[in-house]
């Protein structure tokens, strides 16, 4: 299975974006499929898919984003001002346990580009209001001039593994049993492997060695994050916790993981769900 | 070797950030060391590393940001508003080129947190003024009450590998006879190995399959980003330019990459200089 949040089956078309004339014509087609939301929630249809609405149902009113092409139709977002908290919406939860795939994939894309704008609506360089250009996909002030693009926040999610076994832990406000990789955000002037080694000894103490990347996803909630999962050698497995991050941390087995990953009765904790890289990253080192 | 801008020997002590007492301690502490800039560049002792005054020489009204500590030490560099185009300053190429790889870290982390702060003197939620808290790791907004976070932009890096060859390109700004790996910045949405696939598909018309991780390093100017370099299979050799993004791309055997790297006078193009991410990707690939 793919990371959670990849595979969108969109050509995002980035040369229309410029292009004036060619994204003037997307506006217009009568094909166009706007995607349903519910604030920020996506709406699901009745076979448990994306709700998709055609351009006719817009008030004229909206700003979009154009999501991008499929078989030459438009798939464009209105920009919406909801704000959402992911951990206090359990509506979110089911309804990403019963997206496909590919409608997760379009629905992360949309929601972090929305979420984006609404925090970018006045310029960090000079305060004044900027607007949208390039077909949603940048903002620009209106007094400075500055190009302000929707990137994305690097977070490293890693397991420790030590003689045979990883680290996981958990968060206060996990729901009770569950534990996951480590994580944090990347920092400026570190690399992927610095940042993996600092994070495993901010949170447990542990000192580590040699990095192994494993795979990404995107992570749309809470802004647009980049997940960057890796597995590190630890140097030694005595635990000294920051209990600011963490309530609990612990050395499990693969026999351990493969169990919660399964949701066997047997399973000493709860592993996060499919969607979440932390999952990937446990089933990859639990089967390899 | 390490690949440019990383390790940097000072520990960013996270915990003190959040602590006004540690904080005030340690910047009180007579050993305090704070970076000497001029503008944005580097300035370079005589025997090649940075340069480092005491709090003593400070004015007062300076606004510091911890870098790190080393050897209990406090490392601070003062916020200057100055701004600065690296591809237009042949003086810091040159600085570049002579500074010691752990100074060349500390450097880059500095200069990334400078020209952070000067974008978001203002808040991107409400336009309100930003103020500077957690030893200079984020801004918080005096209106809305948003903290902001120093984040970096990931850019994917990459060569596309075909029957052996790999491919490089060539921007019209680039100096005569020099190409480099591709590069692109990654997009809300997408997996690292979908924004590789994605920019090999734009700038050079060329269909991508499996992805593999190589390494990664901080970039420094213009905003931190993040580069992520990688190895892609190509399925075809086909190269269709995007002459907005490209002004040549080329397909290029082991012995050509090798004879770049060493500054060969048999060379067919010239290489990217060591602490350029693309040259420790070039390296990678000419020796395995
Ligand atoms: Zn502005
Ligand atoms: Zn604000």
């Amino acid at each position: 299975m793919s990371p959670g949040f990849t595979g969108s089956p969109l050509d995002r078309a980035d040369r229309v974006r410029n292009d004036a004339e060619a994204y003037g014509a997307l506006l217009g087609d009568w094909r166009a499929r706007i995607l349903g939301l519910d604030g920020l929630d996506p709406v699901l249809a009745a076979e448990g898919g994306l709700v998709w609405h055609s351009a006719a149902e817009l008030s004229g009113s909206e700003e979009l984003i154009l999501l991008g092409l499929s078989d030459g139709k438009p798939h464009f977002v209105a920009l919406a001002e909801a704000e959402g908290d992911v951990f206090r919406s359990p509506a979110i939860w089911r309804a990403l346990s019963m997206l496909p795939a590919e409608d997760a994939a379009i629905y992360g894309t949309a929601r972090s580009l929305i979420e984006w704008h609404n925090g970018h609506r006045f310029c960090g360089k000079c305060g004044h209001l900027t607007t949208l250009f390039r077909a949603g996909w940048g903002r620009k002030c209106g007094n400075c001039g500055k190009e302000h693009f929707p990137r994305t926040d690097p977070v490293v999610i890693m397991l420790a593994e030590y003689d045979g076994k990883a680290l996981v832990g958990r968060q206060s406000r996990f729901p009770p049993g569950n534990y996951s990789a480590l994580a944090g955000f990347l920092e400026p002037g570190e690399s992927i492997e610095e940042a993996v080694r600092r994070e495993i000894h901010e949170e447990a103490g542990i000192t580590c060695g040699k990095v192994r990347y494993v795979t990404s996803q995107p992570w749309p909630f809470g802004g647009a994050q980049l997940m960057i999962a890796c597995i590190v050698d630890a140097v030694d497995d005595a635990i000294t916790l920051d209990t600011d991050e963490l309530e609990d941390a612990k050395w499990i087995s693969k026999e351990e993981a493969q169990a919660a990953l399964e949701n066997a009765e047997s399973r000493t904790f709860n592993a996060p769900p499919p969607f979440a890289i932390a999952h990937s990253l446990l089933k990859h080192w639990a089967t390899t």
